[in-house]
């Protein structure tokens, strides 16, 4: 239960005012949530606001900041589901003894200038407090762990991780005798990234993906959204203002944009991928001559653009002098048929691909691309100014990997893994919810699950699944203007262990339920 | 030779003014001999200029552009010293095959769209020109290779890159069986980094660098680039509008400053370091109330700022509310005494410390970091954005590589070397240019060579270099405002092999005789 149900000693209209003065929402980048949260675990941090405190009803807080109450649930629901704050039922939702600790309140404040040292000051190591600090921390730091059943989309399969095949690449590249290395390789890094890399991975996204492009239009990036910085930066540098994006969509891209000075312009979706009549009208009432889309399988809802369409969007950015900006992101996983094409393979002038496999691997290698038109190429090329993208050696370990064929296998092992659980889930969401509908199914590693009109609200849904270690996600946060009530859940399951995907599943149906009661 | 002593089929005022068209360079970012270096490998890339074309003699150039002639000359120079135009004796210099060769002229045209591919396209794989492409290129291609004789400051001894030990630690991290990595460490990264990480390179900079933080001031960054772009937006964010910068110093953080919409204002340098009453003066007379500073080692003069200046740049930021960066990029290489401690030790509230391991192991690890002071966090949090550091990989392998001790090793090693290293310079210096004076000797792997009021301009000793095959650079490379005459060569040996120490001093002395001839 939420603080919202409740009164308490840190509740009502005075505490919520006395929070408005810690939380500064400001103007920066990022969705309310987004900032929200930061706001709140910032306060923490910097030890404005201690452990056990209680936080204000969420209506009390949405009223005092100006924003919907949907914005402070979700973002209390995510800090609860973080294990940031607590809710009890029966009792206020309080910052817990965790959040302290992982944000090391009480290190962060003035004690730092205790360790002062100077030319002529002592060169013993001295932890900020004063006291003679070891060379080796005591005992491995743990991130914070993920919840135990994983439905958040977006994370691949983290037991699967090829590890031995990424040693084995790296030591091709690094080992002193058997290593192709060159000492000057290991140099200052070419800008687009090492000639034998891009060739690679141009060659894989020729094969995998349709791409039509030479060698050197592939730049090397730590990911889709560094990627997604350039290119709105080389964007808003060459004179656009809007970028089109779809509604539901990713929100990092977006905000990226937007930090670039893109204002986005949603667009919606329908079953056949984003509606492209609204696209061109869209363009036209605002002059966007740029869109962000993921046309082989659109993210939330799990469609891939219809041949039509994909003619329509090359057809607007040719008309309108434009660029699509191709957020590939897990095409790699479908299940019905070969994977949809990439869109760049119909117009390499008009279609910039990003692309990375933090989905397809693990986010833990900071790899990825883009496919750059010609005409474009310099513009980027500005933009990144000195940014490097991956480190040489990790560009040389991926080409490796690819080049020894460690990629392909990895991608056919991951493909079948992910249909049979998604196979597994489908099962268990037929046993345990069978008043739900399921969309977008055909491919990746999430799907869109519609609880039906009378079920009670995604997000409370989301809420309750967290207090169960259940991780899911309300359609909501994908929305550029969220709606009113919402009954629709995102649900991922590239993380799930297979062997929790029944229990996962029944803990699921039980959030509805208590939802439902509440 | 360069164009400029000789008239040729591509030279005369209309070649000139015909280059004019194709040299755009802009108000963009990078000094204009680096926007001239881009302009002129763009016109290349892009087939405007084709193989063999001679280039303008620089004096006519730097007329129709209306730059100096000395930042043609630089640009010239430079593509020469990279092999991407070919300066003969008694003809014009003229763009080299291997520039063709590297930027994929003939590719990168319009030919793209020949592997289209469709949904219903055909899914052989196609290189851009249509013909079938292999899935593994041929053979490995190599980066252009640094000249022979590499006396460009900055590169540290690629010979000696730890390669062995960086692959021990990936395998502590990524190996199956012995690897130290949970399952939950391969998801996204941490903003700011992975603890275990951060705190491990705390301790090292607290030890080695008498730094005052505790480990959450550490950010992990992908080098110093990285950092001072964070670091920039975050000044420009908070309503800053200039920088003081050391003049001369390292240009690429200059203009790092300068795409974030600071303003840099130059301050010289004396034998005591940065001038602090001109730093003073500068912020009165332009309120720049934050630096970028190389107090530990001058770039590249070599100097340590005095402990009274240390306090009175200390004294200043305090007074004015502002902020010191603090580039502390090779300080550990110390041969006289003890490394000069970080100036962050002396107020961590008013210092940040940016570093890496480009200068000390490798530019290839991609591995920086910053310590911030409490008040910068949040602003620096949101500089960053969705923007991530070292991939989670990268950061646990630096971690492991030292908290086993492999850092420490390695740099006592590197430091003896590059002392050795340094003395054979200087008994070749002596052998071979004895009329020239050496200063900044006392640290890093790099020292600044003044040539004598009577020796040819330093431009042309280094173009007279780079025709053999010996990279070193004129020092007007570094200053803001270029000397209108420059006698003085900033001298790396970082990255020179030991038994050519003698051979490349020689061919310095060569080159300068025969500058003076020319």
């Amino acid at each position: 239960m939420m603080s919202d149900q409740t009164t308490s000693p840190g509740g009502g209209p005075t505490a919520a005012l006395a929070w408005e003065a810690l939380l500064d929402l400001g103007a920066g980048s990022g969705s309310r949530v987004v900032r929200l949260e930061h706001a709140i675990r910032e306060a923490v941090r910097s030890g404005r606001v201690g452990v056990g405190a209680a936080i204000p009803p969420s209506r009390q807080l949405a009223e005092t900041l100006g924003v919907s109450r949907w914005v402070v649930t979700e973002a209390y629901g995510q800090l609860v589901a973080e294990g940031f704050l607590e809710a009890r039922t029966g009792s206020a939702t309080r910052v817990s003894a965790a959040a302290a600790a992982r944000h090391g309140t009480g290190m962060a404040g003035g004690t730092a200038r205790a360790g002062r040292g100077g030319p002529g000051g002592s060169r013993e190591e001295r932890a900020a407090d004063g006291r003679p600090a070891r060379a080796v921390p005591p005992a491995r730091q743990p991130p914070p762990a993920r919840p135990r059943f994983d439905l958040a989309p977006g994370v691949p399969d983290l037991r699967h991780v090829p590890r031995d095949a990424w040693l084995r690449a790296t030591r091709e590249v690094l080992g002193s005798s058997s290593g192709t290395t060159s000492n000057d390789d290991l140099g200052a890094p070419a800008p687009g990234g090492h000639p034998t890399a891009r060739a690679v991975v141009a060659g894989h996204l020729r094969r995998a993906r349709v791409v039509a492009a030479p060698d050197d239009a592939v730049v090397l990036v730590h990911g889709a959204t560094d990627g997604m910085g350039r290119v709105a930066t080389a964007l808003a540098a060459a004179g656009h203002t809007h970028v089109l994006v779809e509604d539901p969509s990713w929100p990092v891209l977006r905000d990226v944009a937007a930090r670039a000075g893109l204002t986005p312009v949603p667009v919606p979706i329908d079953a056949d991928g984003v509606d492209t009549t609204a696209l061109v009208a869209a363009s036209g009432r605002t002059g966007a001559r740029a869109a962000l889309l993921t046309p082989a399988h659109q993210f939330p809802t799990g469609t891939a653009l219809t041949p039509e369409r994909r003619e329509a969007v090359v057809a607007w950015a040719r008309e309108v002098d434009g660029l699509v900006v191709e957020d590939d992101y897990d095409a790699e996983f479908r299940y019905d048929r070969r994977p949809v094409a990439a869109l760049q393979g119909l117009d390499p002038d008009r279609v910039l691909l990003l692309g990375s496999i933090s989905k397809t691997v693990s986010p833990a290698f900071g790899i990825g691309w883009m496919v750059v038109p010609t005409r474009w190429r310099e513009a980027l090329a500005r933009a990144a100014g000195p940014t490097a993208g991956p480190s040489v050696v990790e560009q040389l370990t991926f080409e490796r990997f690819v080049a020894s064929g460690a990629y392909d296998r990895h991608l056919r092992a991951a493909r079948r893994r992910y249909r049979s659980r998604r196979d597994a889930v489908l099962a268990a969401l037929a046993r345990h919810l069978p008043a739900a509908t399921v969309h977008g199914l055909a491919a990746g590693m999430h799907a869109v699950l519609d609880l039906g009109d009378d079920a009670p609200d995604a997000a409370q849904v989301a809420r309750e699944a967290a207090a169960r270690d259940v991780a899911v996600v309300d359609l909501r946060r994908y929305q550029a203007t969220p709606d009113a009530r919402s009954t629709t859940l995102v649900l991922g399951y590239g993380n799930l262990a297979d062997a929790r995907v029944d229990d996962a599943v029944r803990r699921l149906a039980d959030a509805v339920r208590a939802a439902g009661a509440a």
